[in-house]
């Protein structure tokens, strides 16, 4: 269990603000650089690509439980086969959705949360309103290409996924890159896998809810001393749920997204790239997840690709 | 002009049908492969990523002028720093969007479009229902990641930005593609500049819709020979609007997406890009344009992706 | 149970077509005259005037396990106390709603059911598209004003509510009719209660759903001798579900929109008018649920309302 | 023109706060009473039910350059002769629909304005948030039930349409009044019209928007001293458009829904009220127009309708 005010302290301990200048708004994606870059395209050995996305579907993740509002993707026709003019012959289909930007796999800008009033690099919460995020909106991240690395924590276990309640910690991080044999570089993207989608697919989206496997408190200190401009992970909600920490809700989330500007991503598929790795023991790739750039959205829909 | 007749004929020329499998859904697509990829990456040299999307905003392309129901994306709330617990100092924003999956970036499915009841590699029309598209929908994509290459035609001619009724031949890429010393290859994804999104830039949205310049009809046939895996514009139609075909009013659509199955790109933003090559003179470089997988969707929206 | 034979009969029984000429789109609407208005009217003693809808919000009875897209209704801000011009003395807020037609209290158009390929009057299924009911849509209905009468058949029974499974039958039309001395006639629209609303007031959402009480097949030809201009309950189905028809799933929808043309209201909400009209004996009053009248949907919320 | 001293006299005139009890949330609406509904029913002759809607339809009045975000309604079909079992005979079809609240024909709610902070009853304008309106909402309306009366000024002045920028005084509501022979009574719904949809009619949404005829300034204190329950028009503004008041955009919104709490109805459609009106000399009727019960909202759409 960590108290307040062990998590204060470690916020002071991961603050990034002010780090990047007085106008940033990228947070640790400014670690991404064209050597980490380099070091994505020189791990890319088979040119296989491989998708990290969940479908976007009505039967997603979002059963009404979470977040008031976050409905699955209603996906509707505009047209079906409508003629494009007077002669039918040629005939288009269109359509349309409304769906929650954070609905299935997706980053959170560093919008998404605040704390006591501030967001990432101090910036007034009041910055976000009805017309959304003004700073740290989502079409700041820009194009997101970079090395990405696989933490297969599931793997490390042994088990095909984690139970719910397991609690990923730095230890565990440093075990799955050792094994690996990665050295973790500023710069890199963290894949944490710990399986848990799997409950998604079998169709047991309750179980998929609550309680998660996740990444622990400790684990921000390890993203902030490696470098890591982003890290995402096989659940809906990120971190460790219900977290270790009675006074707060999602204690991870105010530590990644507020004090060090490092961008989440939730709801990702690692399950074939594990495959992919195991096989021939390579866990790095060539990681490209940019957001949809909404203007003022305080997240983001992705399609993450790994190339390997 | 082109008559029906000439039209005809040139759709048995371009046809792909049963050349990937008796049960393709990705037509050229199949054409990216590992030495495609390959090219990418060796295409990369500063390192610099540069998105090719428009911003998803209200202020879109969509004025209501074209295909019914295609608004522009309409982003509104769920939460605004709404408390996460019952302690009020952690707390969420999050939003929801209504969008046409293809009203700003996007790919066309090749579901997209049918011809006389049929679409790409013969599937039956009604394939797509009320309920999508259940054959050749947007998430049979997968990973777009390939070589791209930027055909300047905006450049070629000497012009900030093509005229209305502009039509880019066949003659005109191979002049690009020459004067950029690219030789193209099976599997490039080809980008064709206009400028013509400077239009939407100052605000003109009428004029942005027409009349615009783009790909004639001749540019089919150009990108079946060289083996181009998909082609996008910085045009809301992709081809020449009004085209020059009596009788069809988007024939390069047909040809494209239900001959020879391969997708269209639309609404792509080349401005930066093109000032960087040419700047240095390198018009490729590795191009990632994944889209999000809607499931039977007929169009995905994109924030596409050039490394160089 | 009913035999699709015996069906078939009830159907040649009940069938309106062509009874208000070749145009005609309102079905038993049209019995809705002078006379049946001025009952309603003259019904009107101390004036009170009762809501019978269902509250429109998040958490409504759609919970994902019927119609696929039928979600609940997602209502968010365009604006909050958003300043009306330069000076922020005045401000604004506003909204949007997204939502099914039928999420919550609503009538079905005649073009929501179709039956081997018909719909009421002999039109083709066709003419409902993916551009919507081009016959028999929800804004053909126009102004719904007339007698109201309520049959409260849980009253009857004794209970507080039926069971779910309980059958509603002409029987019980009748003795209802009787025992609140109501001469049914042509033009009156029939509320029919049941109760069973209680669930979902009490949060039992699954129990709302079904099984349920409801009108049973043989209450068909009871609205059609009596001449009634539309009924509505308090369920989600209208009629008996599971109905007692093994080849149908909706049996009396078949009867009363396709046959009779005869509109349905569902998720009435009749508690409160129940108690009033057993607490001085009157049964009948005016009765006004005119529908939004969205061009080509085939169906359309309302907040009816009964005045005593 | 109005100062602004002087529209903040007219604040202090009109102020109802207070005026019926702690908790009120309805306002003027609280007029409404047996006597008035009782001249509503007694106003009716012949029976006929008049709807005074616009239809519901992407073609509406919201053309992108009114309040961010309100679009005209896009419905879209969740099913099209879908079969509601394994026997495909029987199908259903059903919408699904994103719009404003306040898109069509509607009430605003006296959540809708505030005036320096404050709403309706001295109710603090944050009780508007994310989640809507927790006081004041529309849901609170309740019926709306009682005798209509219509005060044709474009009649008054000979006009087939008051042209834009005509300004409706309360001389004129008297005039009208007087020369229908109607006795303005507390209760009472004022509609009044101009004939300015027309425009919409023609095509003309441009025009439709500005400049308008509307209520001018004065006609707030005679709504008040008439006691009228709520006020309608067929406009998009309800007042006049552009407002002769320097200082504030829309001064009669705050006088109306701030200080009086009486609500405002826009984009009704009296022209085949006015004809039927005019031919037998009568301008009341029995009106209805109760919203949709969306919990928290700001406005709500409305199908009224006049019974003569």
């Amino acid at each position: 269990m960590t108290t307040l005010a062990e998590f204060e302290t470690l916020c002071g301990k991961v603050r990034n603000w002010g780090r990047w200048g007085a106008d940033d708004q990228r947070g640790t994606l400014n670690l991404i650089d064209r050597a980490s870059l380099r070091r994505g395209l020189a791990a890319v050995e088979t040119g296989e690509a491989l998708s990290l996305s969940m479908p976007l579907q009505l039967k997603g993740p979002q059963d009404g439980s979470g977040i008031p509002g976050r409905i699955n993707p209603v996906r509707t026709m505009l047209g079906i086969n409508t003629p494009m003019g007077p002669d039918p012959a040629a005939a288009y289909s269109d359509d349309i959705v409304v769906m929650p930007l954070q609905a299935a796999t997706h980053w959170d800008a560093l919008s998404h949360v605040s704390w006591r009033g501030r967001m990432y690099h101090d910036v007034a919460a009041d910055a976000v309103s009805v017309a959304g995020a003004a700073r740290l909106a989502i079409d700041t991240f820009g194009p997101v290409v970079t090395r990405g690395i696989l933490l297969d924590v599931a793997r490390l276990e042994g088990a095909d996924r984690l139970p719910g309640g397991f609690e990923v910690t730095a230890a565990h991080l440093d075990a799955c890159a050792r094994d690996a044999g990665i050295e973790v570089r500023p710069g890199d993207i963290a894949l944490v896998r710990t399986g848990h989608i799997q409950l998604f697919h079998a169709g047991d989206i309750h179980g998929y809810h609550t309680p998660t496997p996740g990444l622990g408190i400790d684990t921000a200190a390890w993203f902030h001393e490696h470098g890591v401009a982003a890290a995402a992970t096989d659940t809906i909600a990120f971190e460790l749920l219900p977290a270790r920490c009675p006074e707060l809700v999602l204690p991870l989330h105010v530590l990644c997204l507020v004090m060090m500007g490092m961008p989440q991503g939730q709801n990702f598929d690692f399950e074939e790239l594990s495959r992919a790795c195991a096989a021939d023991g390579r866990y790095t790739f060539l990681f490209e997840a940019t957001p949809l750039p909404f203007r003022c959205g305080t997240g983001g829909p992705i399609n993450p690709v790994a190339v390997r």
